[in-house]
This record gives structure tokens, sequence and C-alpha cells, in this order.
């Protein structure tokens, strides 16, 4: 392969998914959300509206909704974020909730508590079919991804998430990015 | 190489190394720290005493002092501990404090302000001489070193720290910790 398969890395800070009548238990009969801005993925933005969370432990006061409404209610925190909160979640696919631990979700007009949802999202790259096809990559498919630097690393276990709605976009959160010494913006290249 | 090069993984939170001077400072004219636990490198240890730290956004109320007392005080903390703080420590080597961001330091008995010695710790291992000779690792040396698992890292520049007073041991910080889903007592390998 001598093309370099360089990526955009984004770091995600704690957020949390909603679905539509989480949104109007949370926000009001009939409330829908609206866009601060649009996130890299086609569709994708985060919200104008946040929440706050309560674990068994500790809370964060503004947790920011990326929208648009899902079929499941859904936090991605940080390792870090789940001691704060006293949670052990594991490291998961975003949608794949099943035994996750749940939280107490906190909005102006209401509350709920969730019994499943909580996850610490498993690094991922985004590809659009088209780049997939282009450096050979399989949906699903494991990867090694390294970012360099000061703090350099290769991430192992990225998995490829291909569609043509998707945008090429690495995703890891704010352990990982600390830990690398990259910030959203920053360049990665697939190695393996 | 055809022996495997493991090393024990030990993830250092948050901690502060302090002056004699700033120990009777903040904790009275003759006092001294006390042990709570010996640390892997021989003759350190975990004392009893904490302190409160403030930075320009926030603090944190329980900081572990690390024994024996040394020449310079010194805070270390992880990227997302700095955020916290409202500070932008540099990556850098234990001592090596010139420049770095100060702090304000609250103990039982007083406070003190230094100017410097706030540091995000440089990920490195500490080699006993003769495992060094054994490897073929120099002091200073850059290496590379791979934790296996579900969040499987290669942490690149971790710097070789080679004496007769050390034990074989490489210390990270919890952001890198987390972002590779190991604690203290795991191993890594030493693969370049």
């Amino acid at each position: 392969m001598s093309e370099i398969r360089e990526v955009p890395v984004g770091v995600s800070a704690r957020h949390i998914h909603l679905t539509q009548e989480h949104i109007e238990i949370l926000f009001g009969a009939g409330a829908g959300l609206t866009v601060l801005k649009p996130l890299s993925q086609p569709g994708q933005f985060a919200a104008n509206e946040t929440v706050a969370v309560h674990g068994p432990k500790g809370s964060f006061a503004k947790v920011r909704i990326l929208g648009p409404a899902r079929k499941a209610t859904q936090l991605e925190v940080s390792r870090t974020d789940a001691f704060s909160l006293g949670l052990n979640p594991p490291v998961r696919e975003s949608g794949k909730i099943d035994g996750t631990p749940g939280i107490r979700i906190v909005g102006p007009a209401g509350e709920v508590t969730v019994e499943q949802g909580v996850i610490v999202a498993a690094r991922h790259i985004h590809f659009h079919t088209s780049d997939a096809e282009r450096w050979g990559i399989r949906d699903k498919q494991l990867l090694k991804v390294r970012v360099g630097g000061e703090r350099g690393v290769v991430f192992e276990n990225v998995i490829a998430r291909v569609s043509d709605q998707f945008a090429l976009d690495m995703h890891i959160d704010t352990d990982e990015g600390n830990a690398a010494g990259v910030a959203t913006g920053d360049k990665g290249e697939i190695v393996g």
C-alpha cells in the first residue's frame, strides 16, 4: 500500500443520545432538539440542549445532547468520567447497550432513569464507502492507527465502520486524546 | 531479540513531591512525611499526608504526597486534571520544571504558592542497570511499549531511565492507563 491512509481525528467529549420519548419527558411534550452545530457525520449535530446525569458517586451538570433522536438513549463517557460517576461501563460500539449500566437523566421539564445505556465508546473510524474501497478496508475490520508527536501512540482495535452515509473521521474519547496528545483536527495514519 | 522484554505497568494518579521547606510550611515546623505504603522504586513511598492544590479554574482537595522530600516541589497531573485546574502544563520528565506553571498548595498548617512545578509526566520505564544491560537498552533511549487487550495501544517515546537504584517498572498516567484499558499490575512489552 503506497498511499498514506490519513484520517482526521475527532476527540469526543462525554455526550448523550436520546429517544424522542425521552426528549419530551426531559424538555416537555412536543419538544425537539435544536442545532448548535453540525458534526462530521452528515445529518448529525450537537444540540443547544444539555441534560444533567447522576450516577451513584457523582454527577455531570451539563452533558451535551447529540442529535437527531435515536432508537435508544445512550450516554457515552470516558473511563475517567465513569469513575467520577461511580459506574463501570464496558467499552462498546455505539448502539450495543445490552447489559450496560443505567443512569438518571434530568432535564428542565422532567427526569428519566434508564436501566441501561452507559458505555465507553470503542474507538472507530467512519469511512465513506469510496474511502474504504480505495484503501481496501472492510466494515468491522480492526485497524491500527498511529498518531505521532510527543505522546505518539498506535491505537489498536480501531473498528472500521463503512457506509455511504459516513464521512471519513476517526473518533476517540478524551482519555485517548489526552493520552496521545491529540485534539480534534489532528491527523492519524492507518498503519495496519 | 528473542527474549520477550516484559515490564510491569504502574498507573500514577495525580500526586505531589515537596521540598522539606514546603513540608514544614504546610504541616508545621519540624514535620516530616510518614509512610502509608512503599512504591515500586526503592526508598520511594506514598505518604499518609495529603495537600489541597488550587489552580485558576479548579482544585483538588486531597492530593497524595510521595516521599521522601525532594530538591524541588513538583505536582504531576494528567491532561484531564490540568483542564480541571485551568492549567496547560507541558509533558516533562520528572525534575525538569523550568518554565512550567505554578500552583497554590494548602496544608493543615499553612500554604505555599510555587511559581513553577506543574507537569504532565512523560511516560517512562525505570530499569535496573542489570535489566537494561540484558535487554540492550541505554539511559534516555526512547522505546515503544505495547499493552494489549480490548483497548490495545503501542506507546511511543517511552523514556528509558536506567540506574542501579531503580526497579523495573513502567509509569504512565491515568489518561494513558484509561486509554489503554490497563491498571497497575498489568504488563507491557517493549516492541521497539
